[in-house]
């Protein structure tokens, strides 16, 4: 049998230890588990950012796989603490928002409030959950304690921006994520584009102050420095600028209209 | 039995290949080593830094947990290399007082220099000690060899700066770390709090030009942008912005003074 | 018997999920493997600073390592996808002269074209090889496909720029890379040195607008804030700034000439 896999993600940055912290309690409670960070550079409190990169890392890894994400502006209130099974996966974190993409795309999907104190260490810092509570309910879960077994259902938030608005021959969209490329990539995905009626118009890319131009297949389509819209690998559109930085380019950032007409 | 974890932390950041040149000679020696980053984001020759980091995370790791450290400015010259148990664990690394919070935590340690040439690369290069005398001691260590026999027992270096001037009524301490958020993270500990007489008056918290306040308990009870101080999950003090970079607020750096007093 | 190893070079950065979903495709298809970063920061689409880091880093590597790189500006277009195996390593990317230096190094090699689609994914992104197609093939290889089963045996690129002009008295060579110090690391070798006859005469290193002076054996020869040049850890001339950054200190940049006369 396969050892159990242990995810991370987190706006924690890797300066200082608190990776680290909680790999080693995973590790302390669950010393076979396999550790593979998925990113610690969310920008900072960024839950749409963190959401997606999450969402679109999660699908390459086999089932059962445990991802542990914490982008967590509201730790040390009162919001809720999760687990959730979806599309034979599992997710830890704050019932924030930030698995509204995993959700979203998931057919079917149940969670648990996180209130068994078994699985949380015995003294829990105000401030940082991802060692003392997220974690180690990973690890627990890793050596098999029972989904059923970490606290009651609950509903967990999916937020509103993984729907962008749409009409019949246009989508209003919004950018969700910068990578690393300077590519920004939006909250509309290809199944959007399949609901609209074009009657063979093409579909035009806009944001508020450029007209991006139609969708393409690739960059290498295009010489150096162009900007184009396409359909990433991760089946989102994104604003892209071949051999170049987009965000720098056109100046965008999280949040800012892309719009889709035809 | 549980496979042997080594860990690392440097300055070496992550755009070379040095940190993986050391997990490649670990893994040749002792190939069932689980290894795990700390940081390699400490800044440049910040042996305060590093040595904050190393002892908060380290904690968190089981009993027997190998940790080479590796903020090194002095490489190539004759500051000694050593190998040092405390707490159950292990710590390899340069002799600059990068183990002075660790050490200064133990309740008992010992020390030995890595003198035998068994135990690090034939060849060592002037000027990456980590690859060639640090990473084959960890991987040896973790193979079995026994701790007595990598050299002479020695007496690392505590720095003095672990332990901050204090009064009856006033600690004088200094940031020691700016963790990824920009809190300003100082050398002052809840134990050292606890040695004050206050006589019920609260403790108030200044910077060399700002009073900071009370101590408080989380970042939640605020609203974003206050400037406010606690002790943070790492149980120093440390000067904090509610949603924001209190180094950029404040302009506090490695050094700055902070002072308590009652 | 050993757990395979496969290590990752690329210059995706870790903000986004890219590096994860590589490795999430490798332990779908390999759970065993051990998973190790070379460097995610190498800087975008710069295959020299690419293939220097990978050659650098892949010698402390046990033999069988598996090495996947991908810096690929071409992605999406015709360029060639290849394995090849050197120095009883592998090494699994794009054909664009990133395996150039661990190629010139190598006493003999054979490589092949990744043309069988058992060892891809079913569906391959055009802009994400990395994921469908390069750990793929590393991870089946891990399982123990044979190498001679990927596909047609072919040519690797090979860059010229691993070999600097050289004369009787001098060597014009540039720098490949810029190193987190700030060491600008040159595509001069010891080797380079030993073919100049000096009859004795120093050897003096010079940058464009500089006379840097003959070669050192360490940075702690010198006060800090010195300007030297000294074969480094990973025997290229490198020239470097004590205690400091040479690449702001002197403006220094990948591209850039060094020479060394006598």
């Amino acid at each position: 049998m396969s050892k159990p896999i242990i995810t991370f993600l987190t706006d924690f940055g890797l300066r200082d230890g608190y990776v680290a912290s909680m790999k080693g309690v995973a590790l302390s409670i669950c010393p076979e588990a396999i550790l593979i960070d998925i990113s610690h550079e969310i920008p900072a409190q960024a839950i749409r950012s963190g959401a997606f990169v999450l969402a679109s890392a999660c699908t390459s890894f086999p089932r059962g796989a445990i991802h542990v994400a914490v982008v967590d502006p509201g730790v040390g209130t009162s919001r809720n603490a999760i687990i959730v099974r979806a599309a034979d996966q599992l997710f830890i974190g704050p019932d924030n928002g930030l698995f509204s993409w995993v959700l979203r795309a998931a057919p079917e999907y149940e969670a648990r409030s996180l209130a068994n104190p078994a699985y949380r260490m015995q003294r829990v810092s105000p401030t940082f959950h991802g060692r003392d509570i997220f974690a180690p309910a990973a690890a627990h879960l890793a050596r098999g304690a029972a989904f059923e077994d970490f606290g009651p259902p609950c509903t967990p938030l999916i937020e509103g921006w993984t729907t962008p608005a749409s009409g019949i021959r246009h989508i209003q969209g919004e950018v969700i994520h910068i990578d690393r490329f300077g590519n920004a990539i939006t909250n509309i995905t290809s199944k959007d584009l399949d609901r609209l009626s074009t009657n063979g118009d093409p579909l035009i890319v806009w944001t508020a102050e450029h007209r991006i131009g139609p969708i393409e297949r690739t960059y290498g389509d295009q010489p150096p420095g162009t900007v184009l819209a396409l359909i990433g690998s991760l089946d989102h559109l994104e604003v892209a600028v071949t051999m170049g930085s987009c965000a720098h380019r056109l100046g965008l950032k999280i949040g800012d209209p892309v719009d889709i007409r035809c």
